[in-house]
């Protein structure tokens, strides 16, 4: 096996401890003589894996106990539909939902809501978090929706303190629901600020088709009558995810990279690494006239970087050479162009330096 | 590890070989440096696997030209929503869904229904299927529901050819949608007398997580504005399962279990081992007076079968002398009780024959 670094903006990099015990264990589970794919989900093994997961996960996040936290399936698109399903069920006609639009997952959400309320778009940037002084909400909006990293775009939140502030008196009683797919577990966050949080599992988490959401108890039961039961939030939380059958072996998995993170030191420990990583890349973007990068310093995602050679004629020669180094994936969204790198808890700093010595040697090579 | 024989109803028992291969793949997938879990689902690397899987499976359910085949994310239960959802946007208000009633999953599927239609119960036995005669349909109705092979209660349609005609004039212009989640790839089938066939993986097919949706072209773009857009079968359909996420891995090991089902003999080989392990367990419980089957013959599930002792005071011994041998999860559902014996594809005629020696020796015992 050739050593290469994927910088894939998801599916992505999962920790190799963590394939190797999924290998090891594939056939037989602990000595049960079963996979984990195999088993009955409402058995005592999987129920074991589920409650490992979702007690480490709560450890993690410091998740406070009057929130639930679900699994579900659907990934993060589906969310944009699911929350105003699950959330507008006690709003008299007419509810506003408010939105801060920072990048292309803002969009889909926003386009999404449409369907089921009114929208407001509050705020807008793509190159930065808008300041929330300059946020224009509405009163009594049946809750606020933020992509608090934007995955194609590259603009994250608090990265220098613009995190949202739950106090702003404009919000009282209004929910914060945040899509932190992309970024969860990569920093420390103060989950009591948010009603809602939800990811997509791969990025940071595990595979595609588990999906995360964190919910504040008081939201629960709110659904619409036309929400698919499978996806009620209240059904979904009263039966510990197993309203209906789990993705027992996603969450598996989410559970092995669970205990990884637990080992390497936690959410502080990759946060710390996060910035050690994004500050080596910026820093050689930043330094060589060669790339540039879009968004404001204030709002670049620790995450997801996007970059653009100056003269674009170059980019296929670019990700060639990348290639043939093992540096993969890192081509930008199709919606942007350039080139984006996606450096999430899995990718070593190895990784970072191999593509920061390709770029300074792909810029010396072409001048 | 323990020679075990797992007879849960889902998630079930996979092939050997599949496990096998997917931990030999774990790591490094063809190659490629990376594990499939990590794979962009845009890359060559994943569309490649897709696109096998998708092949596969039309060869061995002879899918004609003009159906989809959808990989989505949900399981079966989710579809019992997404079916209207996705058939009732092009009907006048007050369209009516026919249901032919046969147990458990059927009563699901009409009690999800209510929520977007008028429901029309036109035959109802859950220890038969109706003769089809007697079905009592709606002129006009938006389309025709039944689940084909009942998991708790074990009811199968066509075990003695009582496989819905669709034909009957009745039916003229109703498309039949069928819920095949338990018993799908284990009997050849004609997929053109259906409309839209659904199966949760879990069974059949491989983990928990995907969701098979089968479709014939003229039903798609007739969703309800309120359908979520990553679960409306057009957007799913247009994108080739790719309008969100799709579960990769999955994905993935579905594709392996079509390359073992077509390595073994293709569904027809499936359907001869199936007759052959539920003709050999039927034959122990009917001669043998310490058990009792309540399903009639001619509706006899050949995947779930579900048995009582006649002195259910020893449900708690049997199921004791069960697990010491190995042979596991053959508990009943809760709703039903007594015992159940799922016997999916991947189980072996082997795991029949030293359930039947079991059955045959604990009454003997205690008598």
């Amino acid at each position: 096996m050739t050593q290469i670094y994927n910088f894939s903006a998801g599916p992505a990099v999962l920790p190799k401890e963590v394939l190797a015990q999924a290998a090891a264990e594939m056939l037989d589970w602990h000595g049960s003589g079963m996979s984990v794919m195999e088993m009955s989900h409402r058995g005592p093994e999987f129920i074991s894996i589920y409650k490992a997961a979702e007690r480490d996960l709560r450890e993690l996040l410091a998740v406070p106990d009057n929130y639930k936290i679900l699994f579900m399936q659907g990934g993060g698109l589906s969310q944009n539909a699911l929350i105003p399903l699950n959330l507008l069920g006690h709003k008299p006609d007419g509810a506003t939902i408010d939105f801060i639009h920072t990048g292309s997952w803002s969009d889909k959400s926003i386009k999404e809501a449409r369907k089921y309320a009114h929208v407001n778009v509050a705020a807008s940037s793509t190159t930065a978090v808008p300041p929330q002084a300059e946020w224009r909400l509405t009163p009594g909006a049946a809750y606020l929706h933020m992509c608090t990293n934007e995955t194609i775009g590259g603009v994250e939140y608090d990265v220098s303190g613009n995190q949202p502030d739950a106090g702003d008196p404009r919000l009282a009683g209004v929910p914060l629901v945040a899509d932190m797919s992309s970024h969860i577990l990569s920093r420390v966050i103060d989950v009591s600020k948010f009603g809602v949080i939800f990811a997509g599992a791969q990025k940071n988490i595990g595979p595609a088709g588990v999906t995360i959401v964190i919910i504040r108890d008081d939201l629960l039961g709110k659904a619409l009558p036309v929400c698919p039961s499978a996806f009620d939030f209240k059904l979904v939380a009263d039966n510990e995810s197993m309203y209906n059958t789990p993705p027992t072996y996603g969450i598996y998995i989410a559970g092995l990279v669970f205990q990884w993170l637990k080992r390497q030191g936690g959410v502080a420990e990759m946060e710390r690494r996060a910035i050690a990583k994004a500050a080596l890349l910026y820093h050689a973007l930043d330094h060589n006239d060669f790339y540039e990068t879009r968004v404001a310093k204030s709002s670049r995602s620790r995450m997801n970087v996007p970059f653009y050679l100056k003269d674009e004629s170059r980019n296929e020669a670019f990700l060639a050479g990348a290639k043939a180094r093992g540096l993969l994936q890192l081509k930008g969204h199709k919606s942007v162009g350039g080139m984006r790198a996606s450096i999430y808890n899995a990718m070593p700093i190895e990784g970072v330096q191999a593509l920061v010595d390709y770029l300074n040697e792909f810029a010396a090579q072409q001048r």
